[in-house]
């Protein structure tokens, strides 16, 4: 009897280890807020995909009160004070309306909706409520919060992307320029970018419950990085921790950045995957764990993902930082590979759009090379934040191994920047030449080919070197090859020899 | 000594578990056929690959009988009545000889094999004996079943085919066109549409077991979506369920689609894989069940695939119905995004080979922009079709994040329209001009730089805005960069300013 | 009591076997040398990465001994005798000592490192000691071993290299060539055919722990697979078992490969990720066991890798060979699809940089395509290998299956000889009109046009057709339509009709 009673209770124990293993076990389930609990009661029917994913998610399995008490390193949230927050929000399962209906008065996009004053576009102001040194690092240190200034607010940039994604029509029996639409705008440059989201007022819908009334936005739907949204903030948390899990596991894989980062004009996702660091990824993921908090090197994973290098926290297996976790990527980033037009420091601050050279161009450089010193960081901070990043290299590999890598990335992108200019230097002569016309450095056919230079083969070739072992993007595939081939077609369009 | 026992018990109960686990249990296995018996008693030693691929699969596993007994939406054959199929069929494993041996007489390709009247090529009306319904749609409602025809029997596309394809060879000075050979017609166009597979006769090939006499079959291996069978019908399930599993794993994975709808020419692929709901397929895939039918959304999987949009049964948590399986692909498209040249709505039959616009040409648009009205669905249809989409959309997103994407997506459809009607303007100028000759449209230097503004460029801005969130292939990627560069080119070619 | 203790002890099995399942269990760890527990002392601390994912590895948790007591085809060491090795040897786990402090005095990079003769660069000669048959079958019968020097030894693809990854720049109005730097060799060419690394002497620096001589050595980090060691030996067997797992899990899957056979020029990976054995790696890796010896076709794995058709022991599910282990990956291959410039027999030696044609190139073929017969095996051996091949197709495919694939594939590789050869001839005619210099036949900008016709595109086709199923690499994607719009520039460079 006994012996059957063991055995019924080693066999339960064994079902419930198999049934709940990847999942929130019952017990653990926090209480949800009336709100939310109204929120779901309509919204599991009419929007189950995301209730459910979020009914499996950190958020719906931990209130802010037991993610503080979290021990040390292992902590998600960044609250100094459990105090910082309510006591309502402190002792319910983060839900709907804990992010939907926070800060009201300063979201323009707020409207009533059964009763409840509801935002649909949560900022990370919203999230500050409980991740607020994220939300300031990522503000005040990361260029990408500042995607969209940097871009629309740059004129020379804002006067490339309108040659690119402007219309063309044939009037009077001449190719002529249309400005670009609010679509194209939000399916290219404006959708990794940010858009400006602005709520032009309400209006009813109907939808499959009920005629409501509802917001209208103008520049969304839009998850850009530098998104300025309509309580004022900038940035989008769910760029990279996306609706409505919001987990790490997908922030840490480098997948989401391959969205952007991306080949031929910044090609950060293909060169990664065919590096040495993409085929571990790409062979051994399965067996890694991309949840744990801290992530530690050599147990969790066993070769660096893109967050691994910018931005997680990275522990040793006995629990000893490695790198403190960040949403400043700059703080380990010291040059600019994405050279518009040279490698250059990185900028001092986060918003570019007010860098001027020499030459009074909106640019870090000048076209003959000069760097616009006063706007980018200095030796001392470039050595720092090669420091920082040097650290998380030497997890695996040898002070010399790493110190040799930097040098002959060093050595590759002196070589792109002498390839750049040899470049520029034909194209001024092209353009004092009088056939192609400067006051639009961008749109003519040879302009073209001297752009291609160093917006994609340039970069291409600078990613390879920095992450090494993406020998093809730095040859064939956008490198040397296309550099070289551009550098003979421009040749021929200056009659030099 | 009962404790010893239970330990044992538990033991061995834990191990069968483990063992067990991924496969099917050896009890539920239904009983083969003595042909299928005969079939394996030689390929499990001469054919392991696929003969161990399929003792693992659905069909090793159950008895059409016990596939029908499936309750409501979880029946995977679209039997209406057990009595459709006899009585063998439904008591025995769904094993080599079920299909292998099916309608001996409608194929040209039966031959007799140790005693068994059996074909090579197995064909949607083979499988249609217990899936009738999944063949009838395929081949009534999917253009992708005609596929072969859409393309061999347009004259203005198999002159592109063939330009496109065909050798090249000099003589006397001069640069000739040859024919297209079957090898490289089988390894491009016809790889993917399919080929005509016709018996040309019985050959004796020396095997690794002995002499036997075996069909040569022309076009064939082959297994194209729209592919001419020697029984008379069109298609291949292969093409997505592949052998030998045949599993529904596969289909509903964006790999198996991929093969095809690639960059440049149909980039659905890359487009969906740099798309939000890619990254969230490749970073969380592991976790998904792509078994489950129904397929639940919210629990099974949490970001559409190609299947989910376009064909799958997929319901809500608790099982209510949100699209319902479809294998014609139309049912849920209303617009052509793959213009040709222009985009235009779907058409009304899948056969696209008779269709003729105004100015007679076998295409849905005139160069000018007339769509060819009475070949495509009106209004309505459109509408009907665009809400099957929606429904699942808002599976995941509001009805206004719905209705401002495809907003969006219907301002990005009109650029691209009015971006390739300029490029047309002025390649027709330049036949106008005579520096280049209309007669074959395709094959000069300046008409290839046409045709890639519609063939590749358009298409891709269209799909990166139709599936949202893949920036690149609406911009640098074969987007608007592209475009624009290559309008460039043209004007030079035309001398227009 | 009794029950209890059962209960207690069935638990702790449980607890036991999932704790230990994926890893090596506890008891079965071996001892580790005095000199690898001094290692691991500080490098546990100092590079947690490497050390503790060698921790995990088989060769943590094996002795040579255990490794070579495996039976039959489970062995994984290729000793004929365990007498082979030192008694030291045979009874420890294969820690870093075991392979860094290997033939300390053929190793001109050893240097003294705490009381031990260390080197840095592990090479095949060190791998040898327990895995001699593998070292000797890729150094004399792979040509990847000899990559370096066929490539830096051989005259015209030297200068083919330093045109594409050479400098330039203007000088007195004109464009002058530069020779390449080191740091751009080893980013492009030489990353995959790897360097040749040199003791340059040793350099006091200051590491984290303290500061430390340590070796400097010139070409390195490098991988390729051709590198030229500090003591001799050729080639890195970490490039495709990466570093400290030198796991077969790795070797097995693509994404080691894609590393350099990557489209535009070697697309290995770009085609097998769009076939059909590609897609089914895609969508049913997670349940395939890659670290399996002796292989299992239809039970481990249901279609091939690269490493399937070139290099692995694969078995039936019953054990029997299908396919020899082999590192020298030229069994399996009869023709070089990597035409340069056109396809033709495997060469008899890894070593081709001794080639020469009958017009005293170095080179396979001729311009007008004349093989150098007497380099390149003959009728008999191509049969053999291509019947290797065969075999292996056969595990899955029917006879007369696999004889029709390899003839569209012959018929599909003649047709791109044939392009190859009509561009040739243009360009032929191009030198001879003086338009283009033949001295270097690579570096203008219509040579270029001819150059990438068979560097790229043929190549591509080949590739595509020999795996079959990736169309659009043989039609859209550096494909025909590729091929044909580059001859359609040579005939207008030509003013050929």
């Amino acid at each position: 009897m006994p012996c059957r009673e063991s055995f019924i209770l080693v066999c339960a124990s064994f079902c419930w280890l198999l049934a709940f293993s990847p999942g929130a076990s019952a017990e653990s389930t926090p209480p949800l807020s009336e709100a939310t609990e109204e929120c779901l009661s309509c919204h599991s029917l009419f929007s189950p995909g995301i209730t459910h994913d979020w009914r499996r998610s950190r958020h719906a399995s931990n209130t802010v009160r037991t993610a503080f008490e979290k021990p040390g390193k292992e902590r998600r949230v960044s609250l100094t004070s459990i105090h910082q927050i309510g006591d309502a929000l402190g002792s319910v399962a983060v839900g709907c309306a804990e992010c939907h209906t926070a800060n009201p008065d300063s979201h323009e996009d707020t409207f009533l909706h059964n009763g409840y004053r509801v935002h649909v576009v949560v900022t990370p102001a919203d999230c500050a409520q409980c991740h607020p040194l994220e939300r300031k690092q990522y503000t005040k240190q990361n260029k990408m919060a500042h995607a969209y200034g940097n871009l629309h607010d740059n004129p020379l940039y804002h006067s490339l992307v309108e040659t690119v994604i402007g219309g063309r029509k044939i009037a009077a029996g001449r190719l002529e320029r249309l400005p670009s639409t609010t679509a194209t705008q939000m399916d290219t440059c404006y959708g990794c970018h940010g858009t400006r989201v602005k709520m032009l007022g309400l209006k009813k819908i109907e939808t499959e419950m009920d005629v409501m009334e509802v917001p209208v936005l103008q520049g969304w739907p839009n998850v850009g990085v530098g998104r300025l949204n309509p309580d004022g903030s900038i940035g989008s948390c769910s760029s990279c921790h996306p609706r409505h899990a919001f987990s790490i596991q997908v922030a840490r894989q480098p997948y989401v950045c391959s969205q952007c980062h991306l080949q031929p004009d910044a090609p950060g996702w293909g060169v990664y995957k065919e590096s040495k660091h993409g085929n571990l990824f790409r062979s051994r993921k399965e067996g890694w764990d991309f949840d744990a908090v801290p992530w530690r090197l050599g147990r969790d994973f066993h070769a660096p993902t893109c967050a691994a290098c910018h931005g997680s926290l990275v522990v040793d297996p006995e629990g000893a930082v490695i790198t403190e976790r960040t949403h400043g990527y700059g703080e380990r980033l010291w040059k600019s590979l994405f050279g518009v037009i040279y490698s250059h420091p990185q900028p001092i601050a986060p918003d570019t759009s007010k860098i001027r050279n020499a030459d009074g161009q909106p640019l870090p450089v000048t076209f003959d090379g000069q760097p616009a010193t006063r706007f980018l960081i200095d030796r001392k901070t470039q050595k720092d934040r090669k420091r920082n990043m040097q650290a998380l290299c030497q997890g695996c590999h040898s002070t010399m191994w790493v110190a040799k890598h930097f040098e002959k990335m060093d050595g590759t992108i002196a070589d792109t920047d002498r390839a750049v200019r040899t470049a520029t230097q034909i194209m001024e002569q092209i353009w004092r030449q009088g056939n192609a016309s400067r006051e639009n450095p961008f749109d003519e056919s040879i302009e073209i080919v001297w752009t291609e230079q160093w917006l994609f083969f340039a970069n291409s070739i600078r990613y390879a070197s920095a992450m090494g072992g993406a020998q093809d993007y730095a040859a064939f595939h956008n490198g040397w090859w296309n550099m070289h081939k551009a550098i003979e077609k421009l040749k021929d369009a200056a009659h030099m020899k």
